[in-house]
């Protein structure tokens, strides 16, 4: 089983293509609603007594088990942000913490027994405390961020060492090494303990780095994107869930789920909020998964060439 | 036989990696640097009475043809720019057209008669000057840029829909055809008479649209990028270059062709100026190229994930 520590959100997004105000949002929320196409799922998290937790309801009819997601009083984190045409980045227009703010995850008898583990970006502090609990997970990613890298380093390095798929954009890996080459940033956060990092490009797809092993897998290109949030959440819960499905962790199993995390970040990003994951079926995915290998398919050279 | 038309220059470049002054550059070098490893080349382009006609014994000795490289007096196109630790974009600092200003090529016989040809990034209206010259082109790829775009629209219009492939970066694609999303972009450039786009990404690789069929390739992941200058038409070099070589031209030796032109470019970025193509061979490449496939490859999903 996967276990997902992370946000329940709600975001208020503005694109070129529209907006949105409070819609359903967070790590936790894209993680296991993408996931949860392929294995069960454990949510971690909180929300606050504001949030209309009918919204779940379509991760519960997907085994999602949602038991652990503490409602406290109080108001749901928030995060309000802005794309422009060059959707690859965010502005944070506004982030509140509210019930987040004091946020202890607990976690439950099932909790603990985790197989894989996503700690979604959030305090280091929260991601280790999470970590600990868990009785013997076969493999366990972590988002971060900039915020975390320099406002948390102890805490980040601490955590490092106990994960095997670090997953971050090139600006965090540059940070987090202090090395702009991006190979090189990769071998340094590795050296820092993970197995493995995987460098989340956007719009120009995902790299895995794991020794002396690369692995590319382009965004699939699409003609409609029209909210990039949630994506990598969405792609991290592509990732694990096909190795949680699968039950292998070497690196074949790893490329192969860089290419689920990119499929279905890939529905994601075709509609605001949830609203593209909420009703896919896993032979959507598995039907866009396939057409992934033609994007990247070439010819040998022939011998003449030589 | 290939033709190329672009600048023979001397560029003085700063990245975070060093400096150089004057040092050998420009679009038809570097294309022809590159693909005379794989086919036979001839240049059309102009130099000043400034220029160090020994720096290009090394084209001439891999069969590059340099009779239509015209040497008047003046003072040879200089490019000046820097890279940051970003090496995705150049800052132009300057440029001097010098005996580029008054550029009228003249093709001679054998150019003439050339298969397939590049015409790099000068004005639309030099392209198309040189592209009426010759008698029956199998193949051509063209190189433009936002001045050109913005400036010289309505020559650039009557280009593409005789040219095969236009290589042109996201940018400037986006703005070529008034349209944010990339695939889009590429669709509208096509419906303008190329039959390819071909969309060069720096260092997340290269797209390749045609009709309704994409292909991408990753840039080869380096520790050491020391000078991208030159990489777009390096890259152009190997695409054009295995194109002549094999004398296939459907859509699955486009996608081939790409994979040198990613190939190939990797080689170019490593030193300053022509320095790591000079030396370059083909065995070198070759290995390189095979090394690629390793990069993108992954298992089909078992049957099992429905």
């Amino acid at each position: 089983m996967l276990l997902v520590v992370g946000s329940v959100a709600l975001d208020s997004v503005e694109t070129p293509f529209g907006a949105r105000e409070d819609a359903l949002g967070g790590s936790a929320t894209y993680f296991s609603a993408a996931a949860s196409l392929l294995a069960p799922v454990q949510v971690v998290g909180v929300v606050g007594d504001d949030f209309p937790l009918a919204q779940l309801e379509f991760l519960r009819a997907r085994g999602v088990h949602l038991d652990a997601l503490e409602r406290v009083p109080g108001r749901t984190f928030r995060w309000k942000g802005r794309y422009g045409y060059d959707l690859n980045s965010a502005q944070t227009l506004d982030t509140q913490l509210n019930v987040f703010e004091h946020f202890e995850p607990r976690l439950d008898a099932r909790a603990r027994r985790a197989d894989r583990l996503f700690l979604g970006n959030i305090d280091p502090e929260l991601q280790l405390r999470v970590l600990q609990q868990v009785e013997r997970p076969r493999l366990v990613c972590a988002d971060t961020m900039n915020y975390w890298i320099s406002s948390k380093r102890e805490q980040l390095m601490a955590l490092l060492p106990r994960i095997d798929v670090l997953m971050v954009n090139d600006a965090e890996a540059r940070q987090l090494a202090g090395e702009a080459n991006v190979m090189k940033a990769a071998a340094a956060i590795e050296r820092m303990g993970t197995r493995a990092v995987c460098i989340k490009r956007g719009e120009y797809g995902a790299l895995l780095v794991s020794g002396s092993e690369a692995f590319f897998a382009p965004a699939y290109p699409l003609v409609n994107v029209v909210d990039p949030t949630g994506a990598g959440d969405s792609f991290a819960g592509g990732f694990l869930g096909l190795l949680d499905r699968t039950g292998a962790s070497d690196l074949a199993a790893l490329r192969q789920a860089v290419v689920m995390g990119c499929t279905i970040a890939s529905f994601a990003v075709e509609a605001f909020s949830l609203d593209r994951l909420r009703d896919l079926t896993l032979a959507e995915v598995r039907s866009r998964f396939e057409t992934f290998r033609k994007l990247t398919d070439y010819e040998a050279l022939h011998a003449s060439i030589t």
